[in-house]
């Protein structure tokens, strides 16, 4: 069992900037995240878009913004359980709670910051009659250790950015990289269609297109694929396979928090705007995934929910504790790990 | 008369972003300041130090943080009415506000906004009889424009990082500078303290303490100063100077803004937390400046209630368009002067 200070449910930008204002406040979190990968909407959907409205960045990569909160939580050391969904929740006898995941990871905490964004990214799945049976045995969604294909014969299918960019990654680790798209178009950054082609016409990625996977083949494991070409000449290909990767793009689900008990409205959780704690005491909600009036879902306003939300989470857990505000430029900053940030102090000295 | 959408009282950082904010809603805004230059306390208190709590900014100097946010609102083409002090409001029969400064300029605009942090900074003033009297007339209680200075002699009296660091710069600019202060030690970073020192020793800069100006000399202009010299050795210097620049400081005061008939609790401006607007419909208050229940002051949460305030405040303007919020990264951002910043297309490509 998993035990920290603030539970939070989603490694988003909101999720990770909590982790350093409660640092701040000597308490320690957990973020769980269905995603392989911390950041949310950036990291997932637009890592390599530039983001104008960071205040004090006219610009920065999406991806960027995430590495940078990374390092700046780095010294709280928070802990990550990636590639789970928090399912459900139970609250203890002791009033803390017990959020358990769809791997049955429990997790245990005072307080939970639902920093879920718009849902849960679930990813979109082809209709393949026997895929199911295959999930983990063959068939994957997300890509989590890149590793696990060496020299192995992996078959991707979809045509935007993530389906470009591992076949291009994975050409370098796999032993045999198909690109399997039911278009011959493909949507993506430049850069990235030019790559594909380059490494096509190399002979390193084959491209089977337009066509789709129709059907999965093997006994224990993922041994061979159908595909359908389409288009002029139609053909059923058979092709052996170790491993599928259907990339289609990933669809956020409030999912099961929906059934939490919480206030939901316009498929967002309702809160107070003092510390954007929801109708459960204890259970907070920050980021896109809250309601209330004047709600804007930006990340900018995420930072700030998680600042005030972190203020009060502190004095649930200390209620007899006064706890007095100290600028970071003033008290510096004193990581989990024994590290300290400071401002350098000004001397006093006589000048002779 | 300076007319405007959005009249912003204060140009600390929640001034500056506001701006960044109004203006993806195409309105344009002007900025007053007591200060002859932006960045409020960031600029005028710390300039030089590291916050740590600028999220995306594991480390940021306020003076660099003033300067992003100066070229994050640069194509908004903001206007600036610096060194005057916002004294006198009016609702005009159209309904928009006129605001008059201490130095007489007038502002117009549908719509005020107070970002005015702590208050307006005044100058803390050393207990001179006759110093009232030489005001502009050779005693300056900031530097707006170091030129003024040039080959004039010039008196600093002070003993902290302003008078430590003018006196560094006027050195190379003015014919004399002399810097006094009424103890031999003097509290800055230890970078100024050891060149104070080194220009000391080489003639540039001449030290007087521990000692004190009591009196000012001159009929129309000030001519000379009496010095007090105190500790081992008391004696009166009468020494020549065409200027005396005294930097004892400044303190915040909430000064003429707090007679404006809003509603005001420990010294701060009451809002709401759906748009931060005050008890006078189209006056708003961000940052530091306001109250409401759970308030924190810190920059981010100035950020945050900026962007509020601008959704609102366009609704005032616009009350029959319909807003619809676009991600930067998506909409781009438009500048008022012809220039446009966006995120590179996706392109839609044949692979052959
Ligand atoms: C193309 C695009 C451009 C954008 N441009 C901008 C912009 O310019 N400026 C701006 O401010 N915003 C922009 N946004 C919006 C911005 O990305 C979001 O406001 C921000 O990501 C919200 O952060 P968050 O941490 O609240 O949630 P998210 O980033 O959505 O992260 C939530 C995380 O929670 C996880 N999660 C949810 N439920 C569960 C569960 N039950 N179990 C486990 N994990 C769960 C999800 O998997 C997800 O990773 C843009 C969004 C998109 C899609
Ligand atoms: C030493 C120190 C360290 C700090 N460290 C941190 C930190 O680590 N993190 C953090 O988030 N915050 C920190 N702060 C606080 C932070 O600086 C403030 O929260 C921030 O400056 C507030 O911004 P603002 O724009 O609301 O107001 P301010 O920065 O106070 O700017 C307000 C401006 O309005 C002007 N003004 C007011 N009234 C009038 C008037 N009537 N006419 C004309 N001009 C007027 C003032 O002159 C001033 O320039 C620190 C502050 C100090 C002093």
């Amino acid at each position: 069992m998993i035990k920290t200070d603030i539970l939070i449910i989603g490694a988003g930008p909101t999720g990770l900037f909590t982790v350093f204002e409660a640092g701040l406040l000597q308490l320690k979190c957990h973020l769980i995240d269905a995603l392989p990968q911390p950041g949310g909407q950036c990291s997932e959907i637009y890592p390599k878009k530039p983001i104008y409205d960071i205040p004090g960045f006219p610009e920065v990569l999406a991806g960027d913004l995430v590495n940078n909160l990374m390092e700046q939580i780095k010294a709280f050391q928070p802990g990550f359980t990636l590639g789970e969904r928090a399912n459900t929740i139970e609250k203890l006898e002791d009033g803390t709670f017990l959020v358990t995941t769809n791997k049955g990871t429990q997790h245990n905490a005072p307080i939970v910051a639902i920093a879920g964004g718009l849902g849960s990214f679930e990813p979109r799945k082809p209709l393949i009659n026997n895929l199911k049976a295959f999930e983990d045995k063959g068939v994957a969604y997300f890509i989590k250790n890149p590793e696990i294909y060496r020299d192995k014969k992996v078959l991707i299918a979809g045509g935007g950015d993530s389906a470009l960019d591992w076949s291009i990654f994975l050409a370098d680790v796999a032993s045999e990289v198909t690109l399997v798209h039911r278009r011959n178009e493909f949507r993506g950054a430049l850069d990235s269609v030019e790559k594909v082609q380059a490494l096509k016409d190399l002979g390193k990625i084959n491209l089977i297109t337009p066509a789709e996977v129709t059907e999965l083949k093997g006994t224990d494991k993922l041994h061979a694929v159908l595909i359908q070409k389409s288009g002029d000449k139609e053909e059923q290909i058979i092709k052996e396979v170790d491993e599928f990767i259907p990339l289609f793009g990933l669809s956020p689900k409030l999912g099961p928090i929906a059934d939490w008990g919480l206030e939901i409205e316009k498929n967002a959780i309702k809160v107070n705007t003092f510390d954007y704690q929801t109708n459960i005491p204890g259970i907070y909600a920050i980021g896109d995934v809250n309601t209330y009036p004047g709600k804007l879902k930006l990340i900018l306003c995420g930072f700030h929910e998680a600042t005030l939300m972190c203020q009060s989470a502190y004095q649930r857990i200390y209620p007899d504790k006064k706890y007095v505000m100290k600028y970071t430029t003033v008290g510096g900053v004193s990581g989990f790990d024994g590290s300290k940030k400071q401002a350098p102090k000004a001397v006093v000295k006589t000048i002779e």
